[in-house]
């Protein structure tokens, strides 16, 4: 089954979220073949700029414009599609169009798996708002009822990536995901994001330090980069590890 | 990776809880190829035996060897070996000599994954001492320093199977295993156990029960019985899913 | 205390969990002899009518149609009256005219025990926004300045019925509840509910197992089928058990 | 650092919060010097003035205009400046007007510490909701792209302050703050709350109850009261107590 | 079922902890005619006799007897039998002898209900201990090998009563015990503690406000006072309640 | 109350764990003229001394040897006399002596602060050995009653040091220790760990990702270097912070 092309959908609250958290993941499955497809809620424009603000003379127009090319640029080198939905940030804001319209994308998409934020972030409450978003839209997209034309969404996995400060949002970790083969494509990837380039070093740190971990954890020591992942659903196998 | 022959390691309080708790874990291991050695640290004769002791003129002797002979028949069909320490049980009791006996087991059988109890049973204090002496041993069986002459353990993951309450024991499901194709081995694994024999139906009732989630929860209609197991540590791999 | 006439109110979001989840406690309770009130939000029409989904033709309005004749006939049967607030599902949607019936409902019935859904299920968040929604309710109908022509309610205990993967929803037992005597009118009950006619044979064998799990925490053999039950608030009483 | 004015603010759901659970809290501060900020979202009117419904012909604008001027005289016995946001009770009702006004008085404050309540209380989701609040409008006060001709905030710590049954709502004590100098203001500043008088023993109590926890945790003597306090954000410094 | 004359076993680290957290229970049920037995591992005589080592020339003879001569008091008073296991005290040492002697005093007395300590309490691991040799010997005491002319204990209830600080030991209240028309025993028999006679304004206050937690949670306003106990296993019945 | 001269005391299971984990605590307390005692429980020489056993002809007295050798050398550097019990590793075995041996330090050093390991690290049962006996040792030096003739014990804060794998052990960040100042100290006290030096710079890159932590919480951007501290003891004062 692992052969088989996947569909994976990461659904992100700000432009810049997707590229930090989980680049590594992207890279690694876009490497496999899979079809990887990331819905950006919002462009972080007010919250997560602030290299772009720090400029003189800037607008939230031109930062949004900004922040578009940035994650752009930064989907296309990881290998992914990317819908910006464009909803606002601090607060993100999804009203039922929006909501509606991230069903549709679900229902297109169809993914294996889906990437988001943790559910409690007290540091950020649109991450949570996304986690929640993600849930309940996921639980549309798999009602039978709904929009009956179209074939529902069976039970896709939703993996949540490592936040800022993990401790602080009880993220346990399921999966420490080896990305030491495409490092240097996330790492292109994060060179793209110009609004927040303070987090290049912080990031490539910490895929060092989940490298360490994944081979204390595995015994294979030719992991030399890794990202860490929640997943909150079981895993359905065969497979005893 | 997965095609690889793996050593699987069951850690058993008693002598029936292999059977009923990860029968199919490792009947679906042994199908595979993979080699499975249960660990049994004692008979459970005096708290796990009601069907025995109900007999008259029952001598924990007696017990003892009728529990030998049920749980090296369980073992046989589904096709594990089986070691019996004979420690004593409620309470269990696992001195030096057997901690550094379990040692030595896991230094040999080398397991990629070992499955035994949760940490925290209310019920029953013996699962928990197994839990407890299996990470200590399994910790001393790493160390570089511990018989040198001896190549140290790697890093087995660990899980732990479904115990009778599990609400009450902080249970969670991490892996629902699909035992649809072994799911008669298990039966007649079961059926040896005449020392507790009321349990067949509520453990094939309960595979059912997994068997219906894990079709919710993968959308793969083909499954019929499942098993219930937490993971101790995170997994380390490349697979999104 | 216990012989007197009580108010219970069961909180459902769809219209088919108070059968599944709660038919037990709805039959025990009408038995001795109290009012038991069954509010069902939706009537689950878009993503728990699976069975009607699968006829030809079939529409929104003879799905709704059909699922309150069904949740009618249940209710009847375990001996519950029924309001259905028709709010629609997969999201529930619960605008300030609906809260203030509930709030209203509560103020009618006045009950000494609430049934309904845990706080956090994955799976579903109309089941969250249900037990939100009661709690809530709940408090503004205890409010003393809120209609104060009208008394405000008690300190009505809140169960929360089983859930379908009670582990992934962090699910407590606090009460196994003896539905020995009643199990049969739940059967009959479940055999109304036609759109998901595959839960019957489910939910019978897990009343089973909570049956041998309440022998095993009583010792009263008798007790042959149990539903579980997790409660919020705390008991006041000077019984000690 | 301790030698500066700091900024506290107290962020409290209904009018009388700020008093009993926050009161020593404020009074310390305002007499070391700092400023001190109460905003009060209601007056809890409807749920928490039991004292004012029981006289006769009492109206809603009557509760409210007591409740302002109770409070108003609280908080200034305790040495704060008081915000009342008349956003209504049971339940709160914080829309985007009001939401964007709390930013603001945020950026005006530009608070070292907010005090507020925990973010689950089963029995007062309106203390949730404030809780909440907070934690999005400190997000957004925070924003550098959030009205860009004024400062953003920084990162200040969240105190939350003891709820009235704190088993309950998984309140941990991270601080137990000594208030014994300052006992006497908050006690009249209780005796000002004429519609909830019957909890002024309760929290004079409660408060020895702590001073004896404080003592117990400190070796200290000397302190016969004080306020169990949580912190959600770390501390950062160099002291190592 | 409760017009039953029960057993009750209040299972105790130290002399005074069945006094100060659990007198008012034990009262309640003596006075409904239930039989009552205190087992009292040690006289915590290094560690909880604050009073008499204060006193000149006290040695741990002394402490010892006046110690056992407060707690027979108490438990006279409060209509309990007492057994002193004499176990020592800081920390508290069970070796197999005590362990079967609690084991032995379990199938006598064939408690229906057990009252002890918390599992995890950082300031006392005494009370750890405690908590942890009740489940095993409970465990031991039920099981139908060991012992075999005696009759096996059946599934008896364990409550654990407040500890001093239950923050701090992640404490639920599940029971929130009326003791309204026993205080007064109570007192009488915190008032034999010389020992530790500053705890008496202590709990009771504690109870005082655990009384009033109970008007909250009941609407029953007759309760002045209460004992909060936590519940380890589920009720199995059929109240709702 | 700051200014005063402090004791800390240390306690680590091995010989190198204060070193990694605690090495910037140690280097602060005796940077500002605190008393800073080192307690190493074990040299970890069979478990944590990868590197000696890698060389030839390696026998376990010469890694105890190199590990005093270097743990003195770590200790001296960072500011801290050091007590060396020798009590073995994996597992590590106190025993009553070497218990009551702990307890005398405990009364000799009578700390303001202890820093020890987590309560539960599922990879390293020694670290969970050192915190139990850490919780034991400071119950028994606090009793009057022990050693009659020597002060007892106050109540020292115990703070808990980072885990190499935080989330694992449930490890919540309470304290973020500003080590920027000292880290060139904390550096040349790890040069010394010739065993463990492939840990140097993974601890180096933590040290500088919790620095950017520290920075988001404080706003204080002069931190470049920080440790993460758990705190078990809630924090007695009249700081708001």
């Amino acid at each position: 089954m692992t052969t088989d092309k996947k569909s994976i959908v990461v659904f992100s609250a700000h432009s810049g979220d997707f590229v930090w958290r989980a680049g590594g993941a992207i890279a690694v499955s876009a490497a496999r073949g899979d079809d990887v497809h990331v819905i950006c809620l919002s462009f972080g424009e007010r919250g997560e700029s602030q290299g772009l603000w720090k400029q003189d003379g800037m607008t939230i127009e031109n930062v949004r414009e900004k922040r578009l090319a940035e994650a752009t640029a930064a989907a296309e080198i990881l290998g992914a599609s990317a819908d910006f939905l464009d909803l606002g940030d601090y607060p993100l804001n999804v009203d039922d169009e929006a909501f509606n319209h991230v069903v549709d994308l679900l229902r297109r998409y169809r993914p294996d798996t889906i990437i988001t934020h943790v559910a409690n972030d007290p540091y950020n409450r649109d991450h949570n708002m996304a986690h929640e978003v993600l849930l309940r839209s996921r639980m549309v997209a798999q009602a039978m009822g709904h929009k009956t034309e179209d074939p529902p969404l069976g039970a896709p996995q939703v993996l949540m990536f490592e936040p800022h400060q993990p401790e602080m949002c009880n993220f346990s970790v399921d999966l420490i995901l080896d990305i030491t083969e495409v490092f240097d494509v996330k790492l292109k990837a994060m060179q793209c994001m110009g609004a927040q380039s303070h987090l290049i070093e912080y990031y490539t740190e910490l895929a060092v330090r989940r490298g360490v971990q994944a081979v204390r954890n595995s015994g294979n020591s030719s992991i030399s980069h890794a990202e860490a992942h929640a997943r909150l659903f079981p895993v359905v196998g065969s497979d005893l590890v």
